[in-house]
């Protein structure tokens, strides 16, 4: 492809994005294809002569699109709603060309020094103090890895070099969060070789939060019986339903007790932007590591994973390895080089975006967008609350709401199947798309608003759809 | 952003891009900014008010590109030269607007099916049996995590469920590989909890590939010692030299010994594309696992890493978690969900830059592209082994030449300094950028091309910088 053709594939491109950005709601939210529907209408082998690229984004367009679930739609609701801004995108355009790796500070002193100037920027905004120094990671499960790796080194002096298995003294390590913590504290306490009988899921409150007494008392049972406490993943916004987990009473005891405190904050943390919203955070400073996805609820397009400790220190030594083909000349006050904090080697120039989005909004835009979600799942939580066909099932601490239907006429023991046909009946519509979590045993439908162009509009569709639909399942 | 500004913007970084991916030789390869001169270039915090985009993008043109050590240029022929070219980046521009996250295959049938079809047209090119089942990871580092992860989840009955540590049989795990090999297997050893001193790092032959002898022999005593081999990875086209480890002999060895082997073909996998090359690569199919960067040497912006395994099952079987909130409805016949498949619950639209990579070269037009800089590199090759002034330090199997200056006058003693000088100097000029290595204690300088647009007349001028600079530094 030379640069004439680059350019009209590249202009054709640019008002395709430009359309797709304005009005990705003429699609379907969730794809409407068949398992294998896709594999089946594609070649079982690569060409052997270079095809024409308008064939290519000819296949794009009808192949391809229909295949999609549109996450970039402002009527997805599901799992935790995100979004590829036009800056954003714009800037995922401009990484890929220059396609930097920044495994070296000199092998791309822009992106080295950019992701270190990005996340104070974004430290300060959320306000954790200067004591925590930043990576970016391109997923929570990976900063979750990390921040358990770290508190791996620490509890066990020598694992980088001993390991774990066979070693008088290392027995019984232990990891604690709430039963609502996210999955990836699962994976990550799996691969660091602890098992996951050492993952101690503590109970939680009735607003879903970890319960302090339980965690207290699972610890010092732990103790008794000799096994080795070792870290405490809190989340704050957890994945079901965004409880906020007592982070304060969490870090002290962790202080006390002498365990990391890893703070999950991949969905919520940036709403700790907003003034009113710091006490919910307060005490988050005192962990040990926090993570913050800008790909989840900052408009930036995934992946990007923002991840701060107080012990880089214990990252890089549990991390660092430098093989000679990766030694460069000692040049005096060189930044640190990205690959001495994790276990990836290459890591692409994700700050970019994150400093394009930051910039273009400015912290009034991303603040007034975040207001604009809380606002909207607080009114969605009213219409639920005032609608005798449905109940609400959680508190709303930011943009998620919890909730089923429960249309007069349909048995308890009948609600989580009319739930399940309910979700199903609206999602097929096209116009909205949610998912759903189980609490206490029940089947739980979820609002998650965060989209860049979700208006009232949209959540006014969902209400409407929910309703509609759970009145004509019910007269069945 | 707007439509209208989206597209006055996007129209503009098209043609910003076009020009850089036709002429980013105007810069010099490696970046000349001292460490810390971008930092001090930029706002301590984030603005509170939005930016104009054009004020960003004139930050970008003079803050951030001159502080870009440019690796899509054709004279940087340091490390693995890589590419993005230009299908790939437009590729990435729509993947970053579509912004699928491809957890499950329903969140995005599109990216899970053409994962699937796309690293099976690699699989076929590469001529790698169909019995190979293939993921997309971001870098081959957690590729190779991922393989040795199975490969410990065969070795330890239940240590998903119960870990390494306190169990009695359970000590003295064992990974072996040769001296060349990648540091991410340290980096994996490590994160695994098998401790550094797990890894056993084998002698090579004087060509620097592995020794099965002394394979055979490490293997053996390890037994004998009552420790427990676990897992060999063999590398075809080492970081150092690209050397071509025995992977035909080490699969037979592995499979009589029952150790998981794993192939490190991040580099020169796609290599095997070429029919005349098929020899190099005998016995891999014989592997339980294969890594293969397209990312590297397959002209697509980086990252993508294909890992393919014939023990899918055992993968799963280390990372399948499904909590309430991610499970579908049982639809039938639905395929795999990718996030049963490794560490990292999100994953990106990655497969994209890869078929439209495929597509738009052609399997023709690749091998042309891999035949041409694997001659460029026997060219090299060919210049330094007729000149006295240098000397070739390892054979040259794919399309790196290690080499140094060897000139009269200068003592071998000072002959390290002398090439480090040297070193520096070229790079200094901008035209080239070139990376070093040691073998046999001795500071070797690599010329690695694999850039897209990188023909004879720029290895030339890397041949003529270094005999100019050699002859003044050796002048002086």
């Amino acid at each position: 492809m030379d640069g004439a053709e680059f350019r009209r594939h590249g202009h054709a491109l640019v008002e395709w994005i430009a359309q797709y950005l304005e009005s990705s709601d003429r699609y379907p939210v969730l794809s409407r294809v068949a398992p294998g529907e896709l594999t089946r209408a594609l070649p079982d082998h690569a060409p052997e002569a270079p095809e024409p690229f308008d064939a290519v984004l000819g296949d794009i367009e009808h192949l391809i699109v229909p295949a999609l679930t549109h996450w970039n739609h402002p009527g997805f609701f599901g799992y935790f709603a995100i979004s590829a801004s036009p800056p954003g995108v714009l800037a995922e355009f401009l990484s890929a060309a220059l396609n930097q790796q920044a495994m070296l500070w000199r092998t791309s002193p822009a992106a080295t020094e950019l992701e270190a100037v990005t996340l104070g920027w974004l430290r300060d905004l959320v306000g954790l103090p200067a004591s925590f120094d930043g990576v970016i990671y391109d997923t929570a499960s990976i900063s979750t890895l990390h921040a358990l790796a770290a508190a791996r080194e620490l509890a066990v002096p020598g694992v980088r070099e001993q390991g774990l298995a066979g070693r008088p003294g290392v027995t019984g390590l232990r990891v604690y969060c709430s039963d609502q913590a996210h999955s990836s504290v699962d994976k990550a306490v799996g691969l660091l070789g602890l098992g996951l009988e050492g993952l101690c899921r503590v109970s939680t409150d009735d607003r879903f939060r970890l319960s302090m007494p339980a965690l207290r008392e699972a610890v010092a049972r732990d103790r008794a019986a000799g096994l080795t406490p070792m870290a405490v993943v809190a989340t704050l916004g957890t994945t079901s339903t965004t409880s906020v987990d007592p982070v304060a009473e969490a870090a002290a005891f962790c202080a006390a007790e002498r365990l990391w405190l890893h703070v999950d904050a991949a969905y919520a943390g940036v709403a700790a932007m907003l003034p009113d919203q710091r006490d919910t955070f307060a005490g988050w400073e005192h962990a040990d590591s926090v993570v913050i996805n800008p790909h989840k609820w900052l408009f930036v397009p995934f992946d990007l994973s923002a991840f701060y400790t107080r012990r880089m220190d214990v990252l890089q030594r549990a991390f660092s390895l430098v093989p000679e083909y990766l030694r460069t000349p000692d040049t005096g006050g060189t930044p640190r080089n990205l690959m001495d904090t994790g276990v990836q080697l290459g890591r692409r120039f994700r700050a970019l975006k994150l400093w394009m989005v930051l910039r273009t909004y400015g912290a009034q835009g991303i603040r007034a967008l975040l207001e604009g979600h809380m606002a909207l799942a607080r009114t969605f939580a009213a219409w639920v609350d005032e609608d005798a066909r449905f109940e609400r099932l959680a508190p709303v601490p930011f943009s998620v709401v919890c909730f089923r239907a429960t249309p007069a006429g349909v048995a308890a023991a009948d609600l989580d199947a009319f739930n399940q046909r309910l979700l199903d009946s609206v999602n097929a519509t096209g116009d909205v798309f949610l998912s759903h979590t189980r609490l206490h045993g029940v089947l739980t439908l979820r609002l998650a608003v965060g989209h860049l162009r979700t208006t009232d509009a949209h959540v006014r569709r969902a209400w409407e759809l929910l309703c509609e639909h759970s009145d004509a399942l019910a007269a069945r």
